[in-house]
Order: C-alpha cells, then sequence, then structure tokens
C-alpha cells in the first residue's frame, strides 16, 4: 500500500502540509495517493539519521553488504507486479519497458552484490620494500548520499538504481530525493529498502525516501554539511545548479550529475554501401525508442552529403513514419520536447526529413528528423542543443575536413558512434574518430547507443556539459568509485588493519603488493 | 645561466614590464636576477601551445613519455650543482635537504617513468562475454595541466615536482606557476624540462613556465578555457579561492589543492611508559625540521594528563630548546609565521612547554609548544588552526571519552598518527583510533608524520580543508589519477584500439578481463 509519506529511516512521516499527486500520463489524469513533501526538519532528520547509520554501516563486511543488496532484490521481486504497476501508471512506459527495467534493476543490485563478495573492488595497494616504512592503502567510503531520482528511470536511475546500488556497496547511507513524476513507485521501491534493511540488520537511517515536487528538498539535501557527495541524473540546468551548490559549500562536496547528450553519430560513406537500409530501421528505433527519452538518445547524425545519404534518410523516413508515438512521461515533458523542437524548428536552413504528421490524442510523442548542411551547423549553435524526445538532426557534410570541424567543435557527449563497412575508410576519417573520442565518455561501433550495459567495463559519463564530472561513471561497477576516498595505513599493526589489507589477506581478494597483482598473503 | 623570463613552450620570453627579485632568506637581501612576471597574452601562449602539443603528446606511448621523463632526470643531474646552489640561495634550505629533495624529485620522475614503461596503470579493463557488446575501458589524459609551484618544495612540488611527473605521465602537458620566491630555481628545472624535451622530440608547448609574483596569472590559467586540470600546494585561502574559480567556470574545471593540516599525533600512556625520551627527541626533530615548514608537520600532541605527559613533555623542552632555529623560506613566511604564533599566544588557558628565548637574527623561525586542556581546546577553535613553521599544541585530555570527543571534532587532515607500545590498550582507545581514521589521508603508527614516501600505496591527501579533493593523493604513484579520465570502446575494430585494449595486449599489462587480472591475450 503506498501512504503518500516520507522514509525517515524506517519510519513513515508526513510532517508537511504541502502535497501532491502523479499523474497518469497515459489516461492524462490525476493518480489517487497523495504525497506529503518532505519538510526541511525531515530532510534534517533524513540526514541526521544516515550520518550516525554510517558509522555502523561502514563497518558492515563486503558480504553482509552483499546480502543486503540481495535483501533488497528478493524484496523487489517479491513485489514486482506491483512495482511494475504502479511503475507504468506513474510512467506512461509500457509493459516490455516495465519488465526491462526492473530486470536491469535487479541485475544491478545483484552484480555490486557480487562486486562485494569477491572484494577486490577496494583497490588494495601494498608497499613494504626492505627498509622502508610499510604503506597500505585501500579506498573507504567518506559518509551519506545524496540521490535524486531521475524522470526517465523509475527504476534502474532513481530509488534503487545505479546511484543507490553503488552508494550502498560502497558502505554509504543514501538519502534519496524522489523523482516527483514516479512518487508512487518511489514508495513501493523504498519500502522494498527498507523490509530489506530491517531483515539484513542494517542499522536505521541507511536509507531515506524524500517525497518532492520543488527544488527546495534538493537544495537542503546539497547543502546539509553531513551529506558528503551527490548521485543525480536529469537536466542540464539542475545539474549545474546543484553542482555549483555543492562546489560553493563551506566544506565543498562532489556532485556527479550526468546531464545527457546529442550522442552523435558518424555514418562513414561505407557503411551506406549495403546497409542503408539496416541502419534506417536501426536508427528510426533507437530515436524514437522509450519517445526518444533517454540520455543516451542519438540527437545527432553525420553523414557526407551523396546519394547514398538521401537514400539513407529516404529510408530512415519510410521507417521512423511508421512507429506509432509513445506516450511521453508526463504532461510537462511533453511540453518541454514541444518546445524544444519548436524552437529548432524556428531555425532557418532546415529541411524536415521525417514527421509524424497524423493528429494524437494527448500526451504522446511525436518523432521527427531534420537536417542541415555541415555550414548551417557550424554557423548556428541552436542546431547543437539537446532536444528530450524522439527527435534528430542529420548534417550533411560537403567534405571530411568539414566533417572533422563539425566534430571537433562540439561540446562533451556521453556516446558517440561510427558506422563503417570497411576497414580503409577508418583510416582516411582517422582525424574526425580521433576527434570524436576526445569528446565522449564511449564510443561505440556500428550499433546504436541507446542501451548500456551494466559491467565493469562501462562508462556512462563524458565531458562537460554532458556531465559535471569526466572521471567517472553512472553506470557499471566502477560507479562505486564516485563515493569512496582512499587511506594508507602506515607501519599500522595487523590486528588494527581492515580485512582488505592483513598479511593473511583473509578476504582472499587481488591486490597490488610491490607492484605485482597477486591475491597471495604476505 | 638564469634569464628572468618565462618559458613559453620553448620560447624564452619577456613580453610584460613587471618584474620582481627573489631574496636570499639567509641574508636578508635581494638576489641579483630580474624576473619578469607573464603578461595575460603570455598566459594564452603558454596554453595555446600547450593544447596544440596535447593532441600530440597525448599520442606518445607509455615508453616514449619515460625516455621524456628520464630525460628531464639526466638534465636536472646534469646541472645539480647549479640547480642545488640557487634552490639554497633562494630558499635558505641547508645543504643537506636540497640533497635530500634534488634526489626525491629525479625519484619521483624515475617512479613514474618506471609506472610508464610497465604501463598497467591506465586500468584497462575488458568485458566480452558471449551474446553481449564487448566493452573496453581505460584512462586517457583530457587536457592540459595548470600546475602551482610551492613555497616549501622548490624541487619536490614545484616546476618538476610530483603534480608536473604525474600530469607529464598521464599525457597532459603542463604549464607551471613559478612560485616567486624560488623563481631561479624555477627556470633553471624548466630549462632542464625543456632541454630533455627537445632531446626526446616532445612538442613545443608540453611545458611551459610562467613568472608570476601577484595572483593574475594563475587565475587567468585556472580560468583558461583550455586548461582541463589544476595542481596546487599552497594554503587554504589561496587553494579555497582556486578551487571555487574552477568551480564556477562556464566549463567546471578540478583544482586539486592541498592545503596543509596540523596533523595530530595520539600519544596513547603506553607509548611513554619505556619510551618518553625516544618520542620526545623524535617529536623536537620532527616539530622544528625544516623549520616546521611542512605540511605534515606535527602541529597537535594529544595524550592523557598523567605524571608520563608531564615527563614527556619536560624531555621535549629539553630535546626542542637545544634545536638550533633554522632560516624560513622567507621574510614573509615567517613574518606569517610569527603572527600566526603571535595569534595562538594572544589565546587564554594555555601554558608555553618549551621555547627557545635567545635572540636571533634575520630570519630565523623559533619554535615553541604549548599545552592546553583538553577543555580548553575544545571550547576555543583557534587553538585548531595551523601555524605553518615550528609550532605545537600539546593537549591534556581529563580522560579517553575526552580525548574521542576532541578527535571526533577535528577537521579534515593529511595524516594522523598514533603512539603505543600496549596491543590491549589499542582496543581500549579503538573509538578514539576509528574517528582519527575517518578524518585523515595516512594513518602513522609509531612514528612521526614528517616524510612522505612515494610509492603507489601513498596517500598525502584527506578530508577538507587538508584538501579541496579527499579522492586523489598529491604524492606517489596514484597522483597520476588526477589527470585522466575513463573511455569506453564498445564492439570498436582491434586495430582501431589503443594498444591497451588491443586483443594481444601488445604492452603484455595486466588487464581486468571478465573480472579476473590477468596480463593474458585475447
Amino acid at each position: 500500500m503506498i501512504t503518500g509519506k516520507n522514509y525517515i529511516g524506517k519510519t513513515l512521516s508526513n510532517g508537511g502540509k504541502t502535497t501532491y499527486k502523479t499523474i497518469n500520463p497515459a489516461a492524462g489524469s490525476e493518480n489517487e495517493i497523495t504525497f506529503f513533501e518532505a519538510t526541511q526538519a525531515e530532510v534534517d532528520q533524513a540526514v541526521e539519521k544516515a550520518a550516525s547509520a554510517f558509522e555502523i554501516y561502514k563497518k558492515k563486511s563486503g558480504k553482509e553488504k552483499a546480502e543486503f543488496l540481495e535483501a533488497i532484490v528478493a524484496e523487489l521481486e517479491a513485489n514486482a507486479e506491483a512495482l511494475k504497476e504502479i511503475y507504468r501508471l506513474e510512467s506512461g512506459l509500457p509493459e516490455g519497458r516495465s519488465n526491462g527495467e526492473f530486470a536491469r534493476t535487479t541485475g544491478q543490485l545483484r552484480a555490486f552484490a557480487t562486486m562485494l563478495k569477491e572484494g577486490s573492488w577496494v583497490e588494495a595497494i601494498i608497499n613494504n620494500p626492505e627498509g622502508k616504512p610499510d604503506l597500505r592503502r585501500m579506498q573507504v567510503p567518506f559518509g551519506p548520499v545524496a540521490v535524486f531520482g531521475a524522470s526517465n528511470f523509475p527504476f534502474a536511475f532513481s530509488t534503487a538504481g545505479g546511484d543507490t546500488a553503488s552508494a550502498l556497496a560502497s558502505g554509504s547511507p543514501v538519502v534519496v530525493k524522489s523523482h516527483p513524476m514516479h512518487a508512487g513507485t518511489g514508495e513501493l521501491v523504498s519500502k522494498a529498502i527498507i523490509d530489506a534493511a530491517k531483515k539484513t540488520g542494517m542499522p536505521d537511517g541507511v536509507f531515506s525516501n524524500l517525497n518532492s515536487k520543488g527544488i527546495e528538498v534538493g537544495e537542503w539535501l546539497v547543502k546539509h554539511p553531513k551529506i558528503k557527495a551527490v548521485g543525480f541524473t536529469g537536466s542540464f540546468k539542475a545539474g549545474t545548479a546543484l553542482s555549483k551548490l555543492g562546489a560553493n559549500r563551506d566544506e565543498p562536496i562532489p556532485v556527479y550529475a550526468e546531464m545527457g547528450s546529442i550522442n552523435p553519430v558518424l555514418v562513414l560513406p561505407s557503411a551506406l554501401d549495403e546497409k542503408a537500409q539496416f541502419w534506417a530501421e536501426q536508427y528510426a528505433g533507437s530515436i524514437t525508442a522509450g519517445a526518444g527519452q533517454f540520455c543516451t538518445n542519438p540527437g545527432l547524425i553525420l553523414g557526407l552529403k551523396s546519394q547514398k545519404l538521401d537514400d539513407f534518410m529516404q529510408f530512415l523516413k519510410e521507417n521512423i513514419e511508421k512507429v506509432a508515438p509513445s506516450v511521453m512521461l508526463h504532461p510537462n515533458i511533453k511540453k518541454q520536447y514541444d518546445s524544444a523542437k519548436g524552437e529548432m524548428l524556428q531555425q532557418k536552413g532546415y529541411t524536415s526529413v521525417a514527421e509524424y504528421t497524423e493528429e494524437v490524442n494527448g500526451n504522446l510523442g511525436k518523432q521527427q528528423v531534420i537536417k542541415v548542411s555541415g555550414e548551417e551547423f557550424l554557423q548556428n549553435k541552436n542546431f547543437h542543443k539537446e532536444v528530450f524526445g524522439p527527435f534528430s538532426i542529420v548534417v550533411e557534410c560537403t567534405d571530411k575536413e568539414q566533417l572533422g570541424k563539425i566534430i571537433k567543435d562540439l561540446e562533451g557527449q556521453l556516446t558517440g558512434t561510427v558506422l563503417n563497412a570497411d576497414a580503409q575508410e577508418l583510416k582516411e576519417f582517422s582525424e574526425s574518430i580521433e576527434a570524436l573520442t576526445a569528446s565522449v565518455g564511449r564510443l561505440i561501433y556500428n550499433s546504436v547507443p541507446t542501451g548500456v550495459e551494466v559491467c565493469a567495463a562501462m562508462t556512462h559519463g563524458g565531458p562537460f556539459p554532458a556531465t559535471s564530472n569526466a572521471k567517472f561513471t553512472s553506470v557499471g561497477l566502477t560507479a562505486v568509485q564516485r563515493w569512496v576516498r582512499p587511506v594508507s595505513y602506515q607501519d599500522w599493526p595487523d590486528a588494527l588493519l581492515p580485512d582488505a589489507l592483513k598479511n593473511d589477506n583473509p578476504l582472499k581478494i587481488v591486490r597490488e603488493l610491490n607492484s605485482e597483482r597477486t591475491s597471495a598473503s604476505i
């Protein structure tokens, strides 16, 4: 049952008077439950509880934390149907997506549990050469983490998503600022986490969930002296505001904000020799998937002006116009999409390539693809802006020099993709590919940018303004690195060392011992 | 020969009119050479050259970069006598220190060269399970780095010090803002770097050295859009100002500022059972070493009020008053020391433990140790401030509860030390030791905090305000992590992959391959 209350640790609380309801974006109506916006007192209580919990939780073994994460999975799975139902009701996302994102979320939690049980993630380094001090270093958590739920991933980037899973794995308590568009999903997921915490004996305050429709709760959280780091996925405007808030505190803290990108796709000529139709199908799917509401949505397709590119665009038109528009996450998101698309369509010098023109009712996002010349794109930076939704621009470049210039001119991006069918051609375009490499977090060859694997080798990040901090990823196992700092022990008594650094290596982890990677004891 | 000019890449330049001279702090007189403050145009030129050099330098192999670092060592060693002479002239530091710091500096460069030749520092991770995308990730440099020379380490934390060595190792060009107190040392070291760059075919702009006595050059550097990260060692005031400047740019950049600390030493009772005299000698040396001008100088000694602690203080007095005061780095540093010490001595409730009372001439820093009660220390935060110089406070705590409270109340520190002779006692004081662990970057057992090993397991860093970013170290091999970001390649053609990620592992580095650490090929 959804109560509309905040979880202040294990305690349900509705101390405030400001309330709101979520929207059913498919029906265009309000959902039933009333949510209570957290008060500043409730924010303080949640953070104070998190700070107290930290003293206990940071000492939990990898095995204990893994059991907690696995218990969260068990609770989520036991309530899967109710969770997916409220997810669909609040997001308008279809059943397949609710299943996929649910599996991704439990998969992430399990992956971090596996990482914890293996244990080497703490990056143990030992130097004990003869005649020098014995130095041993490992990563440790540094305090409570605030996580902001993302509108477009109610499961996988919100309450129990990647930020929460990685922070809990690191040993850091989490205070979630729930996303107001899916507050009910957030509460049900929170209940699963709280129940798992109770069942595995985790301290009160290891997790809290705060409802909030305004910006104050988020600001109070980021400014709270006992919050030590922040994870955020959302807009550039909100992400940069929070990052500056974190940087300008008396004690600055890291704010890891993933703020989106237009994800350039470099279509090399050979890619269209045989597979123009294939790539058009793939990209029609990628552009419209989830109503285009992905950070990795391909918003920019770069090619050389040619008959082949014309053919590709024709195929793209045929494929994309067939797609029935999907419900967007919220009337506000649709309003923002229409507004950003409208602004784009007020620019000069473009031609529409494909457009879903039929009348639609309600909250559906109608896809569109336009094309501009390389010259126009270079001159008009408005074409570089992200339109969050099923919208993409094809840029027709005159030659590979112009293509290279355009890529060098791009801002930082989450992904960059190269389509190609000829190894020789890659050398010809090496300057463009190199420029692409310099501005993205992930390079993709002959695929689509949507779809982000959860594994240790993933980077879901990239240079500003794609993120506030290009040194970290928000997806994959190394996301845990955001919440830890190194501590070194010099000549420290073995009995007092953390297990990861003890002589006999009781955790059997891989350590760097005088420059060798080994799981041997000392 | 020292020219007083700036190195804009390989070119000597003196476009400006503002000049200054360095001081011989031992003689209290100006040195001969006139230095030309860099102009904004020269700052721009240096950064533009660095940005151009980056395109070439980032592609140099580990072996090529190692040869560059080793060539710097060779140039430094070929000019060792001249370098040490100007170092002593400008810093007032004695011959032994000039030899030690010179060796430390070349040792650091050699250590990074060794790391580059081995190659595993790029943290290669590969996930290629059946039926999933092939993902490969490694660390890459992200652009020109600005390094601020530190007053107290003209060799090891300045022109060719740890920041420069680690940045060059990462593949990032460096623009140094030379410290005005040792501009001549800075220029001679720069010449060695430039000569090494020429001999090993490194691009013009891989290194520049800018003279500056004011704050403008540093600000222009940090604000320059093509500077992508900053390394700084110095005062809290300057470090936080630069950090905020970096965070509030249109494109925020990381500023790694190491800002000092008071380095608490926890003297457990058993440590004084047999060794009160020994520790007093050790700490008399550590407090006065280098006229106390070390970031890791032990400024705070915490013990339980007792006859043993009284004896320790008596021994400390006897030992420390014997030490002849040393020349401080600069009349300004001495002025700041006297002023900060004076402020401390205006507080109420302390007693002087030891003081060098003889009249001294010139620029000598006279050591002093005072004691306060735990109660006073808790109440008066002025006692928590760093006095940069040979000054230390002993806090007499009433019991272990008060000791724990004091440690929990401390700000972030570079180091925390425990002196002890009885394993059982460590358990009794576990709360204090745990609190110490939470607030420092390096824990030390039965030693002094001065002396910072250069190795992979070192953390010379710590929670704010010790540094601006507790996630990184400025000493040791992992200092390189400050200048890199991860990039992932998805299904990327083997021929196009960086060597570190290629199937046949041509660099023979250790990689994480589907969760196993291995140097095997695929």
